[in-house]
């Protein structure tokens, strides 16, 4: 309640600027954004930027998509650098070396945009309004491929301002707010919560789950992890979703399973959190339940089928079909048994069409070499053509367990037949994984799929494919 | 209880890392900051940010003034701009106008070791050690000019971050912790708080107290202002400050009293809040009680017996030796009088240099008139000589009354011989008195110093004195 | 997270005294309670009350319906009063006057178990155990209604124990824990909520809701009223439930209407805090929305359906037969055309055991009329027949309003053929009202109802039926 | 600010009531507290309970010594039992063993007042009201020796709603309000707390204070203790208190010291907390350090010099003077050296009455033997004379070690010659030595002490004095 007082006096203030601005509703000024901008910008605006910020950032709410595009186009065409400025600016600090003369460049370089953003900040929920302004301009970026130098303001400001030093982790359980907990179901992307029992499965005693939040948006949960304790590492998805699943008594667990993890805002894209979520919740786990030994994914492959499907269609690129081809070869015979074609490409895809999981004796293999083939599978600049192997790996995981027929949902079987992978967190070894991988493309392999790796990557040598 | 838990977490986050990185006392990468900080920067770095970055704070907590300056020497160096770069993406961009080439251009004038610090703030503390990084680097700057650079990128960061859109208003009572009341005492320079019962006096039923405080140091006050509540403008400051002062019912207050304003932070030099949370304070006070008709201030001059001394002595600048004689000849015959001299300036130094309170009757008058001269005289760049002034009058407060032996003390004696001013704040008025202060330099003043304001503006246009 | 670490604390208290007293499930001592309650009535109980205490509570928890029922049965033999030392100790007492001997009695005639209850308090949860326990006792009582003296020892301790002054009033919002709102969806017996929308929109903004809550049960609502803040007095229940009405802006809304009302523990009967809920509830909203000018409720009649069927029977009690005769016969030949009858008594029964509401312009009138005659009906003891109405008028509050066809859910027709009353909470007539039905029996009326109220009771004068 | 705006309710609905009662200062019946105490009685004061019960507590509060007791003589006479029907009563429920017929008994019994005290707690802050009205009448008690029986009633209320399982317990630092940290500098008794700044050293790091509260006065530390983390035994009370001591880092402490335990409610004599506070406490020490290995007490013995003064005179009383002169005959000759005196007893005296700490080498021994005698000196009725051992013995811990010159303040030097004592509690034997106390008296004692306890209790034997 305090709280909405307090909030009720930011938005007094801001109604009284306003009404000092004669911004009321009708007035010219109060639907002119250049004008208004302007204003935030002089030194005039300083005892009512609150105000003004305010009017700006309700003026936007209502914009339509015609009406934003002209917003972006003024931030670029009024509020974008000088280059004739900059360009004698830069001759005269190249000439003298002079702090002054650098200063002066610096600032020149820097475009009015920012501290415009900057100021607009100031308004009662500005933070959360120019993180939404993000996502718009994000959306709108690809047919405006100019926006991206707004964007880079904006992108630049929202690093700083989300700074992993100003994040605050908090527990959520069933003592949290229905406000909060409203919000986790509806970012939930990656196993869809169906409904508050559901969520209240979620976090019960051998669940976790943990947020970074910024100060000035408390409510919004910026990235959410979600983690089951049990015993030995989970395979399959069903039982950790399964709200039947007998909750087990927490003191008792020896492996965290980090099931879901969610980045909540689109406007935030880009700027990371991931990394210092994992670690810093891993810690918490290992403090609150010393008897835990494992901290793992089970992580979804969110293109693999994608993926698959073009190799086996003959165009495969990152995972390349001559790749595929040598990959399968030694299952052409069970596989065009079962699916009765003589061609084994076609047998795979026409077992992986019907119900994989029916065929499971003859796909598993199979099926666990072409995900282990996925998740190692680079792009031609280097990375991995996976986002989720990309995320964990970098981060100092290890490729601990690639496990068929892990999530038989129709979401999990179209996306990846079905396929999901372990990746393991072991404390000890993050930091060499995460030197080695960034190095040198490195990926640390749990012993039992180091056999298998090593196969693989000879036939990708001999296919002089990587 | 919580926090320091919360605290125990990070700092375990950060140890751990800092045994990944090896970095025990005795190794050498851990007492050499350029090796460190090179590695925060780069890419490798990023797993390990959080122990690296309290790596290096502490390091430099841990150093002397040699090592201070060698550390700040090496950022100036190591961690500057790239001139030759800058020439050349600045060409590229003039010649294109590219988005790319000036995104290029963008991230190469901003020099590296604002990203440094960006990074550094992801330690424990970390902000706060960057603001004490910057309350040290200013105190070197004077005799290291070029360290100007370097306090750029500090400051345009702590601007960024202690945007007032992350700004928390807290009131602060005898409920609050001593933790933060402490800082209270310990910060105080306006009006010495003497001990915890003075304090406890500041906090009671008919006085109020906010302050700012920003979310990454939460027991910190960035700023805070003392209020009275009271009957009638306050002229004399005692009755304020006097622990005996009975306590006033403050429902039947009419007027609020801001009689202390004060900044905490050196290392937020230039980073204004004042003007914000007076005005918040204002909305929040009318809120409350709603029986209050008047706001305002009851300021020092702090400058003003240095200034008329200089004036006195013939070499008034600012305020002028030959304003000052214009302002005195009405009172040349009484002065002398009273001082038992024959020349009206030696008299009025002889008088403020005996005991100045027991001349009142002789001295208030002039006061009065040379203390109305002070707060309104301009140095050459058009601004106002005294920073009390100027700071109230661009906020948007008018010049409400000057009141002569209004602090006896002998800190108010001898930096204004006890004259303090009162600015009034009415919210109807702040927008138009700020408008007209900025554009034109107007100084607002209530009915009953109007006439004396214009006689004195006369006096000058008279002696072409402005 | 605090909280749970307190209780773990706690848990580890009565461990820790657990295992001192060799209470290890297997011992002997462990599972004999009589035992158990002696030891922690003793003074040799006492360093060890606590793990004491929680012995006895879980063990009793673990109870089925007949070792409940032995548990009782000792509590009346083994841990009542002793009738001949009262009747000594009363000699004496009577005999002398004196205090010491007065004591003496005072401690006897208070039965050991009330101690034995005090104690069990101590453990972790003891007062919800408590509270639960006394439910499981009123639900025997009626078979041993020797339980009585029991009850009375709980009942005493726990009147003492939820007295107003230990009560917190907290207010339930969308920000409150998830927790405390699904008891809020488990207690709600008015107007059952559906699922998490209809608490949410029974959250919103030009709603509110209040319970009081006890310290040692801090998750638990003991009573709770469920507030709409609307423009005019609500006669229909509908737009109150659904889901789909628009929020009004809450600072123009004229009425408060208290629209349920649920006490929620069973264990704690006969104990009452509506009154108080009530009227501070009522102070709270005046404070926040000075614009309200009206507060009353929409309740129901939750027998007056079983009621009129008994009379229309002709067994009518409380509401008589020749009452309801009396009150039908101005009705009797519209009643009797629209039911195709020509009894009356029957015409109606007819009417209403078809669809009530489909007759709406038929029945409104005597369905007022009987409602009427219904909250105001009497029993032998001269207490109203009518708990509703007997709450609300005994504690101030007029009879308003009578609304046919306020409520056409099914539940609402089924129990009070769709009629609900409005009860008014006009502050400045609280007390008198609530003094002249306390007094006197008499009921204060609106305006509108007055006329209809005095034939009503000119009629019951008539046929001395009161 | 939230609790204030409550408590604002709170006073609100009290003023409500006031009005509607027509309580205005001037009225009759707001002055008459028989008659105010008569309506808050009967049925008719329930809807103005709350404002009733506010006008008697504040009369009550302005009330002189003389009114108070014309109050307590009113609650004695006009509220007290009903002997005849008290006598009635008996005989009916004698004859019958009824179940009603009791409960009209325990009805009876329980004198009116006891519910009226009841009923005064529903005012704000009526449990501290009747907390300072208990204390009030335990003073006028030794004069009217028949206000037992009201002390009776307040005590038995107080008992039961103080219960342990009401009771918060908090642990308290230098962020807690200031608010309550003033109440330990008023509160503590034992060893005087100076100033803030010696508060402030008392809760540093390697300090813990904690206290129970209970929930109806949140902001009065019921019952606290001082704990200092420290290493090995504490034997002296100088570093302990000492405000320039070293702060030890606490995970290395092995030791903590309760050195202060404070009840601070007069109003709550003979209703323990004690027992409760320090076995949480160490349960919760444990839990933060698990490196403590030993949890004791640095005690006072307030009363040891006025008893071995009495002895020394030939007057002993529990501690006799046959007994000291036994445990003084070994040490006559060094004693009488020292003293320049031939009689043993005298010389003791004239060396505690000089300095007796610059005796120390002669003191010392004998010291230490009378220190022990003392502690494990019994009354008549077997309890010991000393209240300090009692509480720590009957809560099972055992006798540790008598240091003789552990404090040397004067306050130290005047109450008991310097001497302190350690009582010690071993989680493990808790239970047993508070049985073995309780049951037999017998007094636990650490090995090092456990041969000289030998030899006195011989002596003991041997003079036939116990």
């Amino acid at each position: 309640m305090r709280q909405s007082w307090l909030e009720r006096m930011r938005d007094a203030i801001a109604d009284r600027g306003r009404e000092l601005l004669k911004l009321e509703p009708g007035s010219r000024t109060a639907h002119d954004p250049l004008a208004l901008c302007r204003q935030l910008l002089s030194g005039h605006g300083e005892a009512s930027a609150v105000a003004l910020s305010r009017a700006i950032l309700q003026l936007y709410q209502g914009f339509d998509a015609a009406q934003r595009e002209n917003f972006f186009d003024m931030l670029l065409d009024e509020f974008g650098p000088d280059a004739a400025a900059i360009e004698a600016a830069t001759a005269r600090y190249v000439g003298s070396s002079d702090t002054d003369d650098f200063l002066a460049l610096l600032n020149l370089v820097e475009p009015p945009r920012q501290e415009l953003f900057r100021r607009l900040n100031m308004a009662p929920h500005g933070t959360a309004s120019l993180v939404a302004m993000r996502a718009d301009l994000l959306a709108m970026q690809r047919e405006r491929p100019a926006y991206r130098a707004i964007d880079a303001d904006l992108k630049h400001l929202l690093s700083s301002w989300f700074n992993r030093g100003f994040l605050q982790l908090r527990a959520i359980d069933w003592n949290s707010p229905a406000q909060v907990l409203e919000k986790l179901i509806g970012y939930e992307a990656v196993h869809e919560i169906r409904d508050w029992d559901d969520l209240h499965r979620r976090l019960m005693e051998d669940r976790r789950c943990f947020a970074f939040f910024h100060p000035a948006m408390p409510d919004e949960p910026l990235i959410f992890v979600e983690v089951a304790l049990v015993n030995g590492m989970a395979e399959y998805v069903r039982p950790l979703l399964d709200t039947q699943t007998p909750v087990l008594d927490p003191a008792t667990a020896d492996t965290a399973m980090f099931y879901s993890i969610n980045n909540t805002q689109t406007g935030l894209r880009g700027i990371s959190f991931g990394n210092f979520l994992i670690k810093q919740v891993l810690t918490e786990l290992r403090a609150e339940f010393p008897g835990l030994k494992r901290f793992a994914t089970l992580s979804p492959m969110p293109r693999f089928a994608a993926t698959l499907r073009v190799a086996l269609a003959g165009e495969g690129r990152g995972l390349s079909t001559p790749l595929v081809d040598a990959l399968l070869a030694p299952y052409a015979e069970t596989l065009c048994a079962a699916a009765g074609s003589d061609q084994v490409r076609q047998a795979l895809a026409s077992l992986l069409d019907g119900e994989p999981a029916s065929h499971a004796s003859v796909l598993a293999e199979p099926l666990k070499l072409l995900a282990l083939a996925y998740v190692s599978a680079t792009r031609t600049d280097g990375g991995l053509i996976d986002p989720v192997a990309t995320f964990h790996l970098s981060n100092g995981a290890q490729l601990e367990c690639i496990n068929p027929f892990a999530d038989l949902s129709e979401h999990g079987m179209s996306a990846s037949f079905g396929v999901m992978v372990n990746y393991r967190y072991a404390p000890e070894q993050v930091e060499q994984n995460h030197e080695s991988f960034v190095g040198t493309g490195n990926i640390a392999t749990a012993r039992p799929l180091a056999k298998l790796y090593r196969r693989l990557e000879e036939i990708r040598v001999a296919l002089n494919d990587d």
